[in-house]
């Protein structure tokens, strides 16, 4: 633990400097350190994975995350002994991938995923000023379902008193990138099997009204215009 | 570590014993042992996060993972680093989260996530005879595509010699569910705000044929009625 990474990690054209965790063994070439994918995986992925140690062993538990800037913001339904854990100064792991498909070779060897991931080491800060905790909030609800947070009630001070929202600065972090066909052995290409790539897409379905809610209620601006079926 | 869990520590209904760590802290109601629900969890999931102690800090990456029976075999592009982290006996926890919703409540505090997720703990084996090596590799290929092991070349001695598999056995796991609409404050459900939950669906685009491969190749089985646009 070194306290927390200062933004000179950032290197002058907008990239992440590499650490030894961030830094490929294999696929080198698939690694990223630019900010553009860095924020684009980020702010794409509803969840993240929060790894930490407890009592020397792994703990992974999915969050939800919100970007401001330089910010990860974490929020999730943490047990009293993760709280424990995860006090300032705690180092964790941020993990978020998006599947982009899969990849069908000709061999059983050669499949693969195309996808983007984003490794993120730091230590976490707890949010515990009542403006920036709101403001994460908002984040995270607006990284959900941009414009919700405008139609929504707000958190009063017992309800932000109520919720733990932690912060990872970015820093050490990388992604990871796999895009495109599959790449066989040259003595199976001409194998007559169909080898492509199968496109894995997220969409919403038709938005289901609570129960309470009158009859024929209108959809609000958030959800009009979302809906794929 | 307490050398391979046993299947002793399933109960006689078909559940999981509770752990310390697959204790739910908060929200009690939404944890669940039985086999039935923690087996769906991982066989939905296309991809899990696997985390793991390297030099005292928390490592979370992202990995291919098929279940049979009992044992969940675990596949990804790990680092050379990771491998001599991920060795045999190494402690790791599996986490594994599928979005079924955006929960839209009348306030931003009450606004959640309908998920069903799994945490595994257990040590991980390396998976070194060949042929169960080749068998969970199939259902790795299977898992993400079914039928799809049939249509192509299996794993050589020496392409089975370079991938690498990890097992854990399914012992001191849990699953997390959230289901159903906002559970908003009374005095919240007067206002005229819309909520309710925003479905959150996965489905596959229109497969993207190799570039290799002849104009107008026939779909094979595995990809034939699986194209929602």
């Amino acid at each position: 633990m070194t306290g927390h990474p200062s933004a000179a990690v950032v290197e002058g054209d907008g990239s992440y400097a590499p650490f030894g965790r961030t830094t490929a063994t294999r696929h080198r070439e698939r690694v990223r350190y630019d900010r553009e994918t860095v924020h684009a995986v980020l702010d794409e992925a509803l969840l993240c994975s929060v790894g930490f140690v407890v009592e020397g062993g792994p703990v992974v538990l999915p969050m939800l995350q919100a970007r401001v800037g330089e910010t990860l913001y974490l929020h999730g339904s943490t047990g009293s002994w993760m709280r424990g854990a995860a006090a300032d100064g705690t180092e964790v792991c941020v993990t978020v991938t998006v599947v982009d498909g899969l990849v069908l070779a000709r061999s059983a060897f050669h499949h693969s995923i195309n996808y983007r991931s984003v490794v993120l080491f730091g230590p976490v800060r707890e949010v515990s000023e009542a403006q920036e905790k709101a403001a994460a909030l908002t984040a995270v609800v607006e990284h959900a379902l941009r414009g919700r947070s405008e139609e929504v009630r707000g958190p009063n001070p017992r309800e932000l008193a109520a919720t733990s929202v932690l912060a990872v600065e970015l820093a050490e972090v990388s992604a990871k990138v796999r895009t495109g066909p599959p790449v066989d052995d040259e003595e199976d290409l001409s194998a007559p099997t169909w080898a492509g790539v199968l496109p894995v897409v997220t969409g919403y379905g038709v938005p289901v009204p609570a129960p309470e809610l009158p009859a024929g209620a209108a959809l609000p601006d958030s959800l009009t215009g979302l809906h794929q079926s």
